[in-house]
């Protein structure tokens, strides 16, 4: 039986493993791929405090080493199911079955990806405009996507950059004010209902086609949406529509059940914000178990 | 005139700043004192996620070093008072005086301290149970101070500790639900209404004397509160009666006026939360920005 289990190994999982295992509580993290989560794929982490232009897989590494330091304990499982039954969680993953009295969910999500990345494996896609933008100073670039996300990102970036396409592949869905801001940028182009056909790769620039146009640039940006993982919990009823799950400084709607990082609905998909509730979902089960245990 | 002005270069302040600047704001920071903040009198820092086991002024150069590499403007000047007039801010120092658009408060807070502790200079005094507990596995603790603080700190450390006494100089002022719990700890000893008149230190322990006892104990941690750097904001209605800010994920009650760190009423006074409220502000500014331009 484990105080606490937690259930991804990310900034989120990791920063909870830590927390948590400090307090005392009997921890175990359970990861299904590689420690560091979405940072694995990021080229550069610039925003960090403390560590400067480094590589999302070096720091990774170096948060992983810091949750080994710590003794604290993990297995690379996936998480197939969990229930509750009389205050005890019970979890299956792919190869056992574990009991825990507090669980935290820091599973993160994954980028939705291009079906040309997969064709075209020396296509570089950056995902984050904040991460990014200072780049493409004064280049031409490119953002994929119509939604929400896709028009805020482009219109941070236009403030970077020489010029900026925005190809939304369906029709334009983002917020009719973001749409209008961005069509009174000057250097915003916008261009709906077309699909890539390819993308030509010259001299570290793009040559993205579609069936009008050929699209010249020096990056490409994909906002074509992230999937929150958890497709598992769904027993659980506490998610929201969108997949992401509800929370009110990391408390879910199930006593004892926490979440924290991407997999949660919020304003600031960083670094230091899965950090930070990481150590605050650390600290309310071991709050709410001293509080159990009275 | 600035974009953005933060006030203190702590943790919070550091990320603000970080995150200010990469977002294209013309960004300054004033600190009055060394950069860092309160991590400059933290003997190690074991859970910041990525540092395992830094000393608190080696981590507070690294995070100084990030803020320096993104080239963001700081001054060494003591913030006196801030107003605002026709969506403009202006802030005094006491050398200069400036003009912004949006203002992030990272001033931080300040423990308060032991008369002893300014006699004493060998007197190692811990502030942090959730840091500093695991160095005290099976040790003997003396916890100074008589209110939530000090018995919610007692309780956690009591589990590492082999005996802990928690002295309230004064009358006991913690809720009674909690001094019950401390009661019935069989390895806890509460004295209560005894000042402290002297500390001998003794092959790394220490012997404290009160009127009426004598306690050996391996460590010492006050907690006899901290004061949030607020007096100078006085004039602008964002305090609470204990002087902390009030925030609404880091948004104050004025516009274009962010607070973060350990300025601000919260649950958890971390390292980690501070770096992330410091980039939701920094990320709030820009919208804010953003908006008032349209």
């Amino acid at each position: 039986m484990y105080d606490c289990l937690i259930v991804g190994m990310g900034p989120a999982g990791m920063s909870a493993g830590i927390y948590a295992k400090r307090s005392g509580l009997k921890t175990i993290i359970l990861e299904k791929n590689t420690p560091g989560g979405l940072i694995n794929i990021t080229n550069l982490v610039d925003n960090y405090l403390g560590y400067d232009n480094i590589t999302g897989p070096e720091l990774a590494m170096k948060m992983f080493e810091h949750v080994k330091n710590n003794e604290v304990e993990y297995k690379i499982e996936e998480v197939k199911k969990i229930t509750k039954d009389n205050n005890i969680f019970k979890i299956e993953t792919n190869k056992n079955k574990y009991e825990a009295k507090t669980v935290i969910l820091a599973g993160g999500r994954q980028p939705r990806k291009l079906d040309l990345e997969e064709k075209l494996s020396d296509l570089k896609i950056s995902r984050c405009a904040i991460c990014d933008a200072p780049l493409y100073k004064e280049k031409d670039v490119l953002v994929i996507g119509a939604g929400n996300s896709a028009f805020e990102e482009g219109i941070y970036l236009s403030e970077f950059a020489n010029h900026l396409t925005i190809l939304a592949r369906s029709e334009v869905k983002a917020d009719e004010e973001m749409v209008e801001t961005a069509k009174n940028k000057e250097n915003i182009t916008i261009i709906e209902g077309e699909e890539i056909k390819d993308v030509i790769t010259e001299n570290e620039a793009y040559k993205v086609i579609t069936p009008n146009n050929t699209i010249k640039v020096d990056g490409i940006f994909s906002y074509i949406g992230y999937s929150p993982m958890t497709e598992y919990l769904s027993n659980l009823n506490i998610l929201e529509s969108t997949g992401y799950i509800e929370t009110k400084e990391t408390e879910t709607l199930v006593p004892g059940l926490f979440a924290c990082g991407d997999i949660i609905k919020k304003d600031l998909y960083q670094i230091v914000t899965a950090t930070s509730e990481g150590a605050l979902s650390a600290t309310k089960a071991k709050k709410y178990l001293t509080e159990l245990e009275k």
